[in-house]
């Protein structure tokens, strides 16, 4: 069977607490032809609000824990906040946006994490994506605008890393899609300098990766991005982009700027 | 053409506000047989959380207004703390929730209110309502839960009376289906004396409505109500109803206890 293309993409960071940037990154995704999915973070609002809240983080060997409070605070900023002002701009461009969580339409099950040597609090580890009601939406013209918190399905709301609800749920789209996983970046993708945007590696594979590594031009937080990119492609995601907004509309076109990756 | 029954419940005060309470009113809910449909606003919590961040509520002429961070604090508040709260204990019931604002699907489209004597901020006056795409997810067995923040069409969220809401739902469904509006309520029914919750009048329609407030028997808080509830039952709901949560399953049945009103 010939599978559709469908594009997951994971927004984060700076962009989501500026109005104008926000709009602009919208503007790209709605641009993009296709299948299309979005999962958002909060960006340092949530910090924000914890502070002017008085909450303190807490912290458990170098780990944020969350905390009741906490996760008051994340399903107020990620679920609405974040999430309705995301909904409100795509369909003011005619994109016929829904936000969920998890909890809404049992999209996303994920279990309390165990308490091995850390009690990480509130935090959900994906058990189950719900590809077919997933799937109705999308056919239904829908785009759904995903907020990283999730349920057990017992009532209990659960915090859940935006870059693994993406990767989550692109690995188990792609049974039915061809799917295509973009990270939205505040650089213009990988870079051989890190401090210059005019270095962009343009492609990286597996080979090329290792041989960045060795070299040192590959390190630090991009090493966990690099492996969790490699562990989506390896599980069936068919390339994924690390890019600027603007690069959204011209993924797979030789205006592409950015970083594509590939097994 | 045959219409099928819908239900549409508000909810809202203090049952929404304690976890035991909610759950026991969501068991109520989920029991309820045939189409349904619940709209909620936020209890004090939207208060709580602007007095904990030193939001004061902004006043004119004895009305509250609500400027940019109260509408914040409403949407954290309505669409992501109680909006999500509410989906998952209905999840955990095998009730297929799905959290709504006005913008998801374009569900309800609002016009900022129009500045005449009080410029009352983001307050939106419902322009429409989206009844193909609520039937479309009624079809699919999916439970709408919305919350009292709806949108412009142009990016703008906006904030709305939830008791507004479920009456501007309930009226617009009614083309459709067979509509009956139900406001949970934190006393039996309409009472002929207000601290006794055995005096209980079941039964009102206009003749009686005129009879009691001659009589001063219905008084105060009760009169906006009573009149928004003949004004929805003019426009073509069939029955409105007054009631503890605990009557959720018996509307229609000689084991209903609250106020059932009627033309």
């Amino acid at each position: 069977m010939h599978k559709q293309l469908l594009t997951v993409v994971k927004i984060g960071g700076k962009v989501l607490e500026q109005e104008e940037s926000l709009k602009e990154l919208l503007e790209n995704f709605a641009q993009m032809q296709g299948n299309k999915l979005l999962v958002h973070g909060g960006g340092k609002e949530a910090t924000d609000l914890a502070l002017r809240l008085g909450v303190e983080a807490t912290m458990v060997q170098g780990r944020r824990i969350t905390d009741g409070p906490m996760l008051e605070i994340a399903v107020m900023v990620y679920a609405g906040l974040a999430n309705k002002r995301i909904v409100s701009h795509l369909q003011a461009m005619q994109i016929n946006a829904l936000g969920l969580t998890g909890a809404d339409l049992d999209i996303i099950r994920a279990k309390k994490r165990k308490v091995v040597e850390i009690d990480y609090g509130f935090v959900g580890d994906i058990d189950r994506i719900n590809v077919q009601k997933l799937e109705e939406l999308l056919t239904q013209a829908i785009t759904p605008v995903i907020a990283p918190i999730t349920h057990d399905g017992a009532g209990q709301l659960l915090n859940t890393n935006a870059d693994t609800v993406a990767s989550c749920v692109a690995v188990h789209m792609s049974g039915k899609y061809k799917v295509r996983l973009v990270y939205i970046f505040e650089k213009a993708g990988v870079l051989s300098d890190p401090t210059d945007n005019g270095t962009v590696i343009p492609h990286i594979h597996p080979e090329l990766y290792l041989a960045y590594k060795n070299q040192g031009i590959i390190s630090g937080g991009m090493i966990p991005k690099l492996d969790n990119s490699f562990e989506a492609l390896s599980q069936g995601v068919q390339g994924v982009y690390l890019c600027l907004p603007q690069a959204l509309p011209y993924l797979n076109t030789p205006l592409f700027s950015g970083t594509y990756i590939s097994l």
